[in-house]
């Protein structure tokens, strides 16, 4: 293994070393957004793209080569491992599930699948990716147990997600049975995305902010806790991203996570508060300010910088994912922006 | 005036008096939920029943006759007054507003009504309640400025509210004009609601919460602070709403606000530590637990009257609007858990 101060930025910040500037991703950065996405894009559907590797791999690369960011994540979809266990998926544009999950029946229903065999396409993406650019440090990702169960239950996306939380309530039981088995694909997919290559992991707990938080802590973070718990023989930095989910920070904090996502409603200073310092922050510019004209990018980008600042470590990052009618000009103002004045002004 | 001992007890809990026991309301309580509220709606449209004094009143009346709430909340909705603005406004039944304000020529156009001239129809509403059920303590409303700034500029509902907030960092001077006629508008619908009878006021924001803290501030709170000043003179317990908007709660403690409207994802302990127990807190059962079984209603009602304990005060509500699918049975069981378990245990 490599000495630490030869890892990658990226990589040294997620463990919380000192580094010498505030790395950089986004979210979606391979996405619409992008021309020469929407080229590839045109070339097949959105699953047909997740699983054709030599694609998949190319629309990962494409904003490192126009951005030179400091981290990629391996372009796929959270819901894949749900098509895995069973679930005929579609996406017009928004996600379609053949069957919604309702009974005991149902989950008993739905497969633990072994990640190499029915998602091999991800991994070969990985291995692909980390052959052309082996320098730029590799995301590997899933959703989040009660994200992917929301989808299951609602059968495709929703505005409130109550009928994922009226099962909750009155199938406790079942609901934490269903939970425990995306645990378990979710560990499995994540293991085989660290071992095909990715040097770091997301899990991406969309719906978390839906919950009340004595919910979430129920529903949403303890089966998050045993991925985490899982994961951490791999010895890869784990981010996790539980989205208005702020109540929690202090119980996230504690959870085993290297980094935890905040998204921009939760000043970054607020959540060190919550947090403790335990942990290092990753975020929290609003998509939507990307919309608007540079001087306000860079006004909001000194904001955040300053209010990351002191605490245990900080990766720059939108809030959520970039919007698709992003200007790529106005994505490429923020990466200037954030590698001029996110250097540490006192030596590290 | 009545010795403050004999006011109802919603009004005393308020302005923050020991009561003897937690008081509550449901926001949309007055809603598609209670069968007799979608008889009335089946003889016209929504702005037909908002506009019909009679029939306004009428499911006004309903959810206090069924179940003897501590306060009513006048029957109508938020975009009322843009329509009196000059904007043409129909329900679909999303609303769907006829033009975008875009440009600065778009914010002249528009009108600062005379509420009484061109919504008396509310006004008319307030005084049939009132004489109809003058024991019930009234509530009138209004949507905050930025909330009504952001259907103007979409024309409509949207998920991300991204065109509202592009519209604020692009022409901030336009965005500063649009919620200063929005300010000037709000107040003085609102100061007239309180002089045909309503008793307290409160101001929705319901969009704050797609706003960064910082931009929460700019575009949220300020045009709001105006309302709040003008609406003293009144000396009616004025409650604001600014869902999701958490991260703002220690400014909006010291706004001038006398209750604080809190939505599920913060916990009412939380709230407490961010407003230093200056304002009431009122909330916050997430309205999807009333899809579920009775007793988790009960565990969550009492886990909330715990978290409130020890403040200011506690008004009981949702922490949004009761949603169309909840059945009146449990409704009912929320009434009974509040008015059982909300009382104090040490008198007051």
């Amino acid at each position: 293994m490599a000495a630490a101060a030869e890892e990658p930025l990226f990589l040294r910040a997620c463990r919380g070393e000192p580094v010498e500037r505030t790395p950089l991703w986004v979210m979606r950065q391979a996405g619409r957004y992008l021309p020469e996405y929407r080229e590839v894009r045109e070339k097949t559907t959105f699953l047909g793209l997740c699983k054709t590797p030599e694609l998949a791999a190319e629309v990962t690369f494409q904003p490192i080569r126009r951005y030179n960011l400091d981290a990629a994540i391996i372009f796929s979809d959270i819901l894949v491992p749900v098509e895995a266990m069973g679930v005929q998926l579609d996406f017009n544009p928004a996600p379609v599930l053949a069957t919604k999950v309702r009974t005991e029946a149902d989950v008993d229903r739905l497969i633990v699948p072994d990640p190499v065999k029915s998602m091999g396409y991800v991994m070969e993406s990985i291995r692909i990716f980390r052959s052309g650019m082996p320098k730029t440090p590799l995301i590997g990702f899933a959703g989040a147990p009660f994200t992917l169960m929301a989808y299951l239950v609602e059968g495709g996306g929703s505005k409130s997600y109550s009928q994922a939380k009226q099962f909750c309530y009155e199938h406790p039981k079942v609901a934490r049975k269903l939970l425990e088995k995306l645990s378990e694909t979710i560990s499995a997919h994540l293991i085989a995305q660290v071992e095909a290559g990715c040097q770091a992991v997301q899990i991406f707990d969309s719906w978390a902010g839906h919950l009340s938080k004595d919910d979430y802590l129920t529903f949403g973070l303890t089966p998050t806790l045993r991925i985490i718990e899982a994961l951490k023989k791999k010895n890869v930095p784990i981010i996790v991203f539980a989205k208005g989910a702020h109540a929690a920070l202090p119980e996230l904090s504690q959870s085993g996570a290297d980094v935890l996502g905040v998204d921009w409603t939760t000043p970054l200073d607020l959540a060190r508060q919550l947090t403790g310092d335990r942990v290092v922050l990753q975020g929290n510019l609003d998509p939507s300010v990307l919309l608007g004209p540079i001087e306000n990018i860079q006004t909001q980008v000194q904001r955040i910088l300053n209010e990351a600042q002191g605490g245990k470590g900080h990766v720059f990052n939108l809030g959520h994912g970039i919007l698709p009618e992003t200007k790529p000009e106005h994505m490429g103002a923020l990466v200037e922006a954030v590698k001029r004045l996110g250097v540490r002004r006192v030596p590290a």
